[in-house]
């Protein structure tokens, strides 16, 4: 099984973070890509970051298909085109807020993200909501720390976020914390055996998925809203004002 | 990696389709055994035949755990006991519904679910509803057969299964359908290609995702509502009525 | 009108305490019985004890049928095998939690639970969204003492309870709170009365309306997912295991 | 006991075919009164006629409760004033929609309300969501009929209430179906019988649940929305247009 | 264009203050007038104080038609009489709660509302809820001044109302705060400018959005629920008891 | 005031007939400005076109705001990239769907949306969804017809709009109509006409409700998830794949 992690920002720091998480869960017959995305932000902290990054993710996602990879993940936890992503693909695509929602709904009872800058919460939020988890999840917190602060940084990261997953646990009362932010992988485990408590890296939860949906023929429905983008003629010349009526 | 599929009602015939279904994509490292509960009804249609076969899955359950089974899957699409088999397990448990709904959001972008009788509709409705599907999920349709029909009469079985499918595809406009019993499972691959809709069966489904939370060290909470029952006393005297105050 | 009250756990005590509350708001017309069932946990809580109980529960409403009851409460807050209650029996069939929310919504705009250990809390949460109370109530809060701390030591329960409540009343802002549990009952009237709020008393709600249904001739439906159980064979056997396939 | 209805439009005929409905099954301890608002509509058909009897209802609850009364009950299926109703009261008060969403809620899984006119059905929606059954009720349907032909002309709505509770019985697949206007009360039983369907009359409904919270000492909660209004004072001369500013 | 504001309540110098509100941001073009119903309570801090307005309301919104009003606004948060009004009328009605939810929804992610008196919290948030704003607003907040205070001791209230804005800030994290009462419009613009927040005032809202909906000729449907109130004769007799049956 | 309306497809056909639709409600004292953006695809009908349209989209908005644009419209059905434009923008961005929306609720009580192809059906009701009209709006109808059928074959696609109109309004039973398309602008008027149903055209209500938010002073919020986007660096070499770890 060939599956390609695709990092939609431009840091290819976090690129290996996220190779190194999925490379610690992948079953050994998969075969683990991870691609960095060029002249893209160095970090989505936002709609605009999101937004810049869809079109070369969508290059992306059809350059591995082209290539025979069987699945794709996307490594942003703000699951960035996800849905056009599916559009464009044959095989399954993943999103990290998604399959960390869906593994916390398996294995807890109430659960809440931990992600990076409190503007990423209400994205976050949306996001849960949409996959049906707005009843399990209790809280979407932030350490308020920029994204790559975890590379930069990683002691005062580390610290912030001990903290504020020891506050979702004793304050919101959940039995799972959902780490909201690719550039937080490395700190995982670390945190689920210091507090005690389930503690979800979403690189990994979309990787096993990614396997999961591969080995069991579950491939993209192509017959409604995800079905191939139709075909039509488009020039490529730059934007330009058009007065028009 | 060692799963076991539990069949909670009490056909052995209903077991060997679901054990057929599971091998076909378990991946070749797992080794599935699938076990049937006796003193259950021959099949699960409605709360009352739900509940009869609590206690004896969860005690299969312990066992299976005792054994060194590495996770479970409730062989039945009502998801029968599910909290409970979470409580009293270590590893994941999954439900077929839960997991065929969560494939489903991941797949395609609105699905319904076709089951067996009438009376199971609102029951899966609420399923839907609270694995956070209540808005991809378009309707919950039944054939109005009996479970066992499906193995009594294959040929009646299929003609209305293909007729139902056809409908949810043609008027609900769905890009997928759920079937919505296990004792479905056989007909799923030429559902999906003779109609050309994705056709989702919940035991292969199950069986994937426990391969993925097991890979990915996904183990159930222990802290919370899944936490494992509180130990107390209780004696084994059968019921009796004992007028008090 | 003969209403039998059942407490699903093994504990005399409670099922007296639960007799007196229901005996004292009981129509003068209405034969209040209160049964204990046995081989069942000495307390609810969780999943798993509450699974337990539903088989003989069930028993003992057929029973209860057969002996000429008008209409049955099962006397916890969980609401034990509600569903499958209702679907073998003919007449009413009231749960604590349901009959007590139902209560909360006629006579206050939001509410508040206090039940007994935090890991009640996300059961109770759900039964309340279920209930369509989602917006009424504001909140489920724990005192988290055992349920039957409340026996075996009434002046600590009382003082956890009556703080449990202030903090329902002055940070909720609610105006009125249920007793999420039935071992609370005997606080039910002090608490009303020290804390000037109403305090709802689930056996109380549900005996009342168990009467007003009584009386109101409205009998279970028996057409649809609450119709008696489909009749099958089923052998009575122990659990084993059958590989298959 | 004793109970007040009191019918918010001025048609003297619906008045009595409430109280013929309620006294069918007030226990014989009850006392039942029916009151005709006067200088109200002679039927409530949109929202304009709910507003106008408001405030002659809040005046004859208020009276009631001077009266002696222990409850009320607004015999009106919009449940005209119901909030504002409770706020001025000490005692409980009831409407017919939310009265009988409950009783649906206790003894069906699923129900469709039949009412009068197209223009009623997103009130009755609203009001359904708002009582927390958007699950349960699957249809809210009208007949198209105005609320006077109920009584002037008995066989052609007759007819017509068959013809809609056997659709929604059968396109709905309820296995309850609520009578969503108060004038329909005396073809209730006809129907249940005839289409062997439970059929619920909000009357009935709203006088068990009367009698059940009266007898269970469940007052209005009078400390937070339904708080009595604050005293003001307030001059009585008719509107007039004041140019401010 | 001619837009006129109604404010229900009796209080002459609540009008002016929302006239000044108006006109401050109202077109050029348009010509504002502001009229203060008598008879109705000097605020409206709860169910009864708004019931009892509406009739004189729709009176006045029928006569502002007749006058040539293009549209009219309900100037109270709690929106009082909507639905009626907008039944009456042929033109568009607005209320201040819907009308600055809207904008708070396009022109912000997360908002908070803040009111005056606490009972009037739970009337706000089933507004919200109907409006659509459940997950877009966080918190409805009170300063629990009651609505006159605003008139009466403006220091006092500013004070009260910066602390609950710089609560709604910082503590719910919201990006616009939506002031829930029409007596609170000339603390505005000072609140925004010392805060640093977005703040939202309903009736300028209100009076952009009536301009809105007159210049594109969206007149409210008058033929679903908004249709005019069917015609019927009604006796104006004061209400008295008629005992039935 | 000046307001820009961008066209995210290249088909300048369609700019003409949104800028006719703009022009013909726009204030006289608003110039609005139509704009094509070039290098997109000819028509918006997926997830994939929707992405490809945004970076430019942001650019040209970018570009408004530098040119003293008060306000941009979006001028596309999908409301393609309006978090992401309000993210970047100071002014008031808006969409179509989400200004219809808003009109429907104030001068609807139910309304259908009527869009172009089956495909977009999903993405609509999310949207609609996520805009709180669930209740609101009861169905989203596709005449199953591309983009730019409107623009080739008036008469068919007048035809078919007139079709799907007339049974939203008839089995729907809504009290308005949204037109799902900004290519159906110029049908608008003639289907309310002949049909005799509030019918919305998205570009009119954006239009409108822009130049209330300019009016009132409504910016857009900047503290928030749309404050600008954070600053920091990046290349603009084309997508590589980088293999990582």
């Amino acid at each position: 099984m060939k599956l390609r992690l695709i990092n939609p920002n431009s840091t290819d720091a976090m690129t290996q973070q996220i190779a190194r998480s999925a490379r610690a869960v992948a079953h050994p017959g998969s075969s683990i890509s991870a691609l960095t995305l060029s002249g893209t932000p160095v970090s989505i902290e936002g709609y605009h970051d999101e937004a810049v990054c869809v079109p070369p993710l969508l290059e992306a996602i059809r350059a591995g298909e082209a290539e025979g990879m069987d699945a794709h993940v996307i490594a942003c936890f703000d699951d960035v085109g996800l849905a056009a992503a599916r559009e464009v693909a044959g095989g399954p695509v993943l999103g990290l807020c998604q399959a960390s929602v869906q593994v916390a709904m398996m294995i807890s009872k109430r659960f809440s993200v931990v992600t990076s800058l409190d503007r990423s919460v209400p994205i976050i939020e949306d996001l849960v909501e949409d996959y049906g988890a707005g009843r399990a999840c209790r809280r979407v917190r932030a350490v308020d720390l920029p994204v790559l602060a975890f590379e930069a940084d990683a002691a005062l990261s580390r610290a912030r976020l001990k903290e504020e997953v020891t506050r979702a646990r004793d304050q919101d009362k959940v039995d799972a914390v959902v780490l909201g932010c690719a550039g937080m992988s490395d700190f995982c485990r670390a945190l689920e055996e210091s507090l005690q408590i389930r503690v979800i890296d979403g690189v990994q939860a979309a990787v096993k998925l990614a396997e999961a949906l591969v080995g069991g023929g579950f491939r993209t429905a192509k017959t409604g809203a995800y079905a191939y983008p139709r075909l039509k003629s488009a020039d490529m010349a730059p934007a330009r004002v058009s007065e028009s009526g």
